[in-house]
């Protein structure tokens, strides 16, 4: 079976090492000083015995478990592990084998003053899985509620567990033609769950973008009960229950299992790369396609540095696609050609959405051999208003000078882009964290300063925390909402403020 | 200046009197017994003095506006007020001008044990502006909060007060070139505000069709403060704080103000009628358009008793239309109309669309009319899967026999339709209530006994309440929230459960 990696991304056999490692320094010390030293992978003493007694539902001790769920899959988190700093793993990791078993936990950990961490693929960059406070905490691995309950043809919709993980859940959607084409980066590594408590962003660029406009009926575990909704197309009776789950980032119950809304495999596709001689004119190209009621289901522009990097084109490119399985999508697709013909776009030979979805892939993996080379890299992700992009996509870079900074859209809407940062800087070998830390920190009081969101679809976790504001009425709701389902606050304690 | 009713729907000049009257009896008996008695509009005798003191607001204690904030504009409200049945009207009628003023008028509720009960445009046909307790309350018309504070045509959104109507926010779009597009059968007598406290259903048939979707941005003043959302077009962090607001019903607080998202008037429209011989293969129509990605504007299903009464055509008619501010839609259109013929549609030559737009508008009046006649007509509407539309609606029309049952699909999605029923019976003088009530009750046990909501955009009120059920999780969360934000419990008491 192919292991995952308990360090860095994904799969143990897609780190970067050997050769390509060398290439990737050689490449990036164009750019970055690097010290030509390569960070080991450090073989794990045991950790200490649990501190808690075993609980009553399937679980592991040992270290390779532990370790594994102690951190998510962050800068932060990776060079944490690399430096083998394991300083507040979970004393057991968990697997429920059903719903009842969730239930067990919760009336377990009540007894033993244990906090429980709801863990879907451990995918988190926000700190979402790892507990900062000082109490003896247990990770709740969801990976053996892992069915698909139900698929539903006539409606098409899927009834599965939140443990379940992208492809397998696309497997099995398959063979009816059908499919969730829901797509995270971390799809691979990330659960339905965990999309729906996170309000992960999918494969649409367009339209239907997050996990939330995909979601007919989700049922969560409380330490106060299971709540299920209605499972209707639309709804108008009251607040919508599924909506105060989604983004409750495993403070109010763990999702056992939800409902989604598929839809046929698309069978007409089109689509079509553009580079244009301005940064400004592809932006203004993309807000023109953005509100014209094309709803391309791919539309990412590249910024010219995230070009050049990803596929050797020196220009801020727009990678669009269409697709249907009713109807033609060329029309749609020249329609969207067109606009970018008026701001002075053109049609490239060469293939930068084929290269792209190539590097998309192999980033995450790119970034821990960064990490290994010394460099410190960051990728935080917003959303804006249209007429206020600009100047924050200035104030960014200037706040992190002099590092690198390049930017794509990952999805766009009528009144503005969701802007996607990757920051490349020079570190210093131990001061990774602080530099990091410091990154964050200036981005994120930009975000705030220019009235985006600190995050679109990466979730708050604990790195966001500091500059996640809700309102007070509104953070006030809240806590009372999480005093009435989870009282003795067992949950993901201090998450959103809560 | 034109006159609202005081006892029945919209314009006092709207309402069916004299030789239109007649003729609607004339029609209407060829279906139904009428006694040839025609209710009088009754002269008010003054209300007694206002048992609380006067409001430090902008307020009247006046028999007129008393009467007219008393009901909403359902069945049981027109006969209650032909009756000049008014047992419970609130004792004052708040205007407030300015935000602050809602505060005000909170503080001196507290003081003076007085329940407050939002108040838009008073269209409610569930009973959401009426007072069902004991104790004394105001009404809290918001409609002096009116103003259109922002037009961004750069994000294309538009900042308004929750009191301002339809057709004033429309009017100031215009000039623009923008439209929001919300066009609920009440438009022209509901307010922006009102919609958003009752997830108002709009304009469009797919899509985007609540104005939960049009909604950026909502400010909530509620008796523990003002709340108001970051202005972004898409958000990942934490539950979204506008989707607690949206179907609230005035229970937490008021909507002082909201952004809302606009567009560019469509220039390209392009529509057809098409009638079908059977009426499962014009519901199978419109499922393969609405799982086609096609996204009409309009797509209204009349069943062949609506399409007869309405149109005049004698069998089920489909009102299809497509628009952009873009790019032409006749390729589309001619996709949906080729679906259609694959289930055996033929397009029409005759105008139902705009028979259908005209009888659709004049709806409400006729209901009054019919009301005066002795005729007890009760609408509702709802949302299902696909696969239990045609049992709910065979049930539907059993459980109501012998009263004559219609059905248009106000909207469709691609899991399901929302059907919007309404329903005719012969009425007894004097007991039209309670007829009304045992329909209202038979045809809500089978909404819930086939798993189909209670209401898809007509909000809960206190006429739903009973078929209401959120979990009991989900319930004790919203109460929580209710006591952190109302503590005094003043707001519409009683709606949702709170």
């Amino acid at each position: 079976m192919r292991k995952r990696s308990w360090w860095g991304w994904g799969w143990d056999d897609q780190a970067v090492v050997g050769k390509d490692l060398d290439d990737l320094a050689q490449r990036v010390s164009q750019y970055l000083p690097l010290d030509g030293h390569v960070t080991p992978v450090p073989v794990l003493d045991g950790l200490p015995k649990p501190a808690l007694p075993q609980p009553p539902v399937e679980s592991r001790g040992d270290t390779e478990a532990r370790a594994a769920h102690t951190h998510g899959k962050a800068f932060r988190d990776v060079v944490r592990n690399l430096n083998a700093d394991l300083k507040r793993p979970p004393e057991w990791v968990i697997y429920p084998q059903h719903e009842e078993d969730i239930t067990r936990v919760f009336e377990w950990a009540i007894a033993n003053n244990a906090k429980v961490i709801p863990f879907g693929g451990g995918s988190s960059v926000t700190g979402g899985i790892e507990y900062r406070g000082d109490e003896p905490f247990v990770s709740l691995d969801l990976s053996a509620l892992d069915g698909v309950l139900d698929i539903d043809e006539v409606n098409l919709a899927v009834r599965a567990q939140g443990g379940i993980f992208g492809p397998a859940l696309e497997a099995q959607l398959k063979p009816h033609e059908l499919t969730l084409r829901h797509y995270p980066q971390s799809f691979e590594f990330s659960t339905f769950g965990g999309w729906i408590a996170t309000r992960a962003g999918g494969h649409y660029a367009t339209g239907y973008t997050h996990i939330d406009d995909l979601v007919q009926s989700v049922r969560i575990v409380t330490p106060s009960g299971v709540s299920e909704a209605q499972r209707v197309p639309a709804n108008g009776a009251g607040p919508e229950p599924d909506r105060m789950w989604l983004g409750s980032e495993g403070s109010f119950g763990v999702i056992s299992e939800a409902w989604a809304r598929v839809q046929r495999r698309p069978t007409f596709k089109s689509s079509a790369s553009i580079t244009f001689s301005g940064y400004s004119e592809s932006v203004a190209a993309v807000k023109e396609i953005a509100q014209s009621g094309l709803n391309p289901a791919n539309c990412r522009l590249l910024d010219p540095i995230e070009a050049m990097l990803n596929t050797a084109t020196p220009s801020a490119t727009l990678i669009l696609g269409f697709e249907s399985a009713d109807h033609p999508v060329d029309t749609a697709l020249g329609r969207a050609v067109e606009i970018c013909h008026g701001h002075g776009g053109e049609v490239s030979t060469k293939d930068e959405a084929g290269q792209w979805r190539g590097a998309f892939l192999k980033a995450p993996y790119l970034r821990d051999g960064l990490v290994r080379l010394g460099v410190v890299v960051e990728t935080f992700e917003t959303a804006c208003l249209w007429s206020g992009f600009q100047q924050l996509h200035e104030a960014i870079v200037e706040a992190l000078s002099p590092a690198l900074v390049t930017c794509r859209f990952t999805h766009v809407y009528p009144d503005g882009p969701a802007p996607y940062f990757t920051v490349y800087a020079a570190g210093q070998r131990g001061g990774e964290l602080e530099l990091w830390d410091d990154l964050k920190a200036r981005a994120s009081h930009v975000l705030l300063a220019h009235g985006a969101t600190i995050t679109h679809h990466h979730a708050v976790g604990r790195d966001h925390l500091p500059w996640y504001r809700p309102s007070p009425p509104f953070l006030a709701a809240m806590r009372a909402v999480k005093q009435t389902l989870d009282p003795h606050n067992i949950l993901n304690p201090g998450v959103l403020h809560l």
